[in-house]
């Protein structure tokens, strides 16, 4: 593989090498929190590029999980529950809040999958602005399929109409496309903070405002930013999000999402899957379901402890890091993986498909070129990991804790060296 | 605690004391598998009378996590989904078919919580029953409170009408019950194979008959037998189940369901919740929603990959042991503690509230006292942990692999000295 970072082109770029750029980094120390940051560990991973699918372990996930089994689990058995587990949906979820969110205690959980997530908090909006005529649903083309597909559901069920919104696929959706489709029938609007492919960051606040004025809901999702990008649901005003936890919160492979819904809101809300576990006494064995005051409500099945145990260490990690640090080194790694591309990827039929000034990106780029996807192919043989996006795009996702500076140097260079071996 | 096992006494109860029961168990080795089991460890749990709502963890479990965390999870990362994620929840699935629910291939998928997935398949069911005219849902007032309260939400939604019924408390729904509330508007049928309360095990065979007979369709709800009671999906005809996998499966808290949907009735149906990894081409980033083929399609976000490993793990210990073995040992667990109910509390005023006959009763007994709140407060202070069920009900669950019969001994001997105390 071919190394990029001599002297020579470090100065020839005008940038600082990869060395450089970690050993100033004031970051750098979190890496050896994670699992597989430290060497080869038997089966190399060179570069890991793709923290914003499914973040890396960290290092004391098997210690944390083994105290769990034999403590909590193991020891206390089912009276865990009363002892604590019943409180960590909301417990885990105000700590998420407070670190993550930008939200005050009582307006956060975790539980379920995000796309039931999805479905639970789009139900509840929709529901609620349903009996004064609001029918239509707003969601943009170039939302992840997840969001679009459980949007189509809800519409076939409820009757609804769904209003798309066709961004720039480059960029990302913007107020005044939201404020072209919104009216009357506005319900409620599905957006994603961080556009999952293009990695453009929406003006949240500014376009919360816009949906406000319409008299809509606006649901959140912050699949690709929580954890990486400032969230500020409470300054923005939001009604609702969703989030997922496996990415830059590192929560294992299927972990839980967290649901957000602003306070004022919750109890004008019911959600369409009444399970025990969001009914106001669970254990009452009552005739008919009667939803807990709050946040609870919008619980439904046992909560997947278990599954939130990585999670939970986690957001204590970010909490220490911070999340302007964290923002502040996102931005610089792909800045870096941005200019590195430009100078070694350009030039062999790459494109940028991601916002070209910091401000507007998350913490991934992604690359289009047609052979992407047997690079991806042949990267992954390599130990060099981002992922393919259909048709043609590679996103170079950047988790700030657990990757380098290096790693990224790397990733481009093995991007070089695939793409000049299929010429 | 006062002993019971003396020698005098198991001869003059003309039984076998628990040793002499523990010694010729050929089971009994099967306990060594599981965490906390040999002995007081740090927190001594003298007898666990609860693993019906909260199995115990297999003592490999730390051991299984931090294999899965630094191999698939922390060395394969994003590939790991390509290499055999995306596949387990049908694998799973597959395999608690084969050692557990009597299910062919291609019908079953671990996946979201069971109060979710009791949601999924009664609305997939209710939906497709719907466009005949067909409003109505029949569930019993002895049913689970999630199982009820889902219903209940489903009914709102959709229009549709309970038919409640109402079994013997302490027995459970008969065929004939089932027959008194069926018509020509019957759409879908909630049952539980085992009474969460009585223990009373549904003539499921009988009842699924029942009911095809009548044009409806039924979801059987196996929380309470699936690992402990042999189930025959296939065999009774079933159309639809669910279960739950942290109870007599060890899946751990919150660990994610399992659902079933017999092979013929899968493309007919369509569940609500339509998540990209339910999708016919989930990366496909396709423009709308297409369900998969098969049993893919009742799946909804991403699997729950790391919450899936001990419940793994244990199928692998029950297809050792094997289901008829397992439910024998049940039989004789049930029996031993109903006998020394019978003989040492009933006298205090307790009342068995389960099936007398064996072959009736799945692998709990329910006991009732007005002053089990209290006594299990002190139990469970004293490391026997028993479940309470308002509003007198304690539950003496017998999860066959990981419970002695010294501890049905302890377990009823420290009852007996509770209530003594009170009096």
């Amino acid at each position: 593989m071919t190394d990029l970072s001599t002297s020579t082109q470090a100065a020839h770029d005008g940038m600082l090498g990869a060395a450089a750029l970690d050993a100033a980094d004031p970051l750098a120390h979190f890496r050896n929190r994670f699992l597989g940051c430290d060497g080869p560990n038997g089966g190399p991973v060179v570069a890991y590029l793709d923290g914003n699918s499914l973040g890396r372990p960290l290092a004391d996930t098997a210690e944390r999980l083994a105290e769990f089994t034999a403590g909590p689990w193991g020891q206390r058995l089912i009276r865990a529950w009363d002892e604590q587990w019943m409180d960590e949906p909301v417990r885990l979820g105000d700590r998420l809040g407070e670190v993550v969110l930008g939200a005050a205690r009582g307006q956060t959980i975790v539980a379920d999958s995000t796309s039931v997530m999805i479905y639970k908090l789009v139900r509840a909006a929709f529901d609620a602005q349903a009996p004064t005529g609001r029918d239509e649903i707003v969601v943009d083309l170039e939302n992840f399929p997840t969001d679009r597909f459980i949007v189509e559901g809800i519409a076939a069920e409820r009757g609804a109409t769904i209003r798309w919104i066709e961004p720039d696929p480059d960029t990302g959706v913007t107020p005044a496309d939201v404020e072209s489709v919104l009216g009357p029938r506005t319900a409620v609007v599905l957006l994603s903070h961080v556009a999952y492919r293009s990695g453009f960051i929406a003006d949240a606040a500014a376009i919360t405002d816009v949906v406000h004025s319409a008299g809509g809901l606006v649901v959140w999702d912050l699949c690709h930013s929580a954890g990486s990008v400032p969230v500020e649901l409470d300054a923005w005003g939001a009604d609702l999000a969703v989030g997922c936890t496996y990415k830059y919160l590192n929560g294992g492979p299927g972990s839980p999402a967290l649901g957000y819904v602003r306070r004022d809101l919750q109890d004008r809300l019911l959600q369409p899957i009444w399970g025990w576990m969001g009914a106001a006494d669970p254990f009452g064995m009552t005739d008919s379901y009667a939803p807990a005051a709050g946040i609870r409500r919008f619980i439904t099945g046992t909560p997947p402890i278990l599954a939130m145990q990585p999670l939970s260490a986690m957001v204590e990690v970010i909490a220490e890091a911070g999340m302007d640090a964290i923002r502040a080194k996102s931005v610089q790694l792909t800045e870096f993986a941005a200019v590195l591309s430009e100078r070694f990827l350009v030039p062999l039929g790459v494109e940028l498909a991601s916002p070209s000034d910091p401000a507007e990106r998350g913490s991934h780029i992604t690359l289009n070129h047609p052979r992407f996807r047997e690079v991806t192919a042949m990267l992954w043989e390599r130990g060099v990991i981002p992922d393919f996006r259909p048709p043609r795009g590679l996103r170079v996702g950047l988790s700030p804790l657990s990757t380098s500076f290096a790693e990224v140097q790397a990733g481009i260079a093995a991007i070089r060296d695939a793409l000049t071996e299929l010429a």
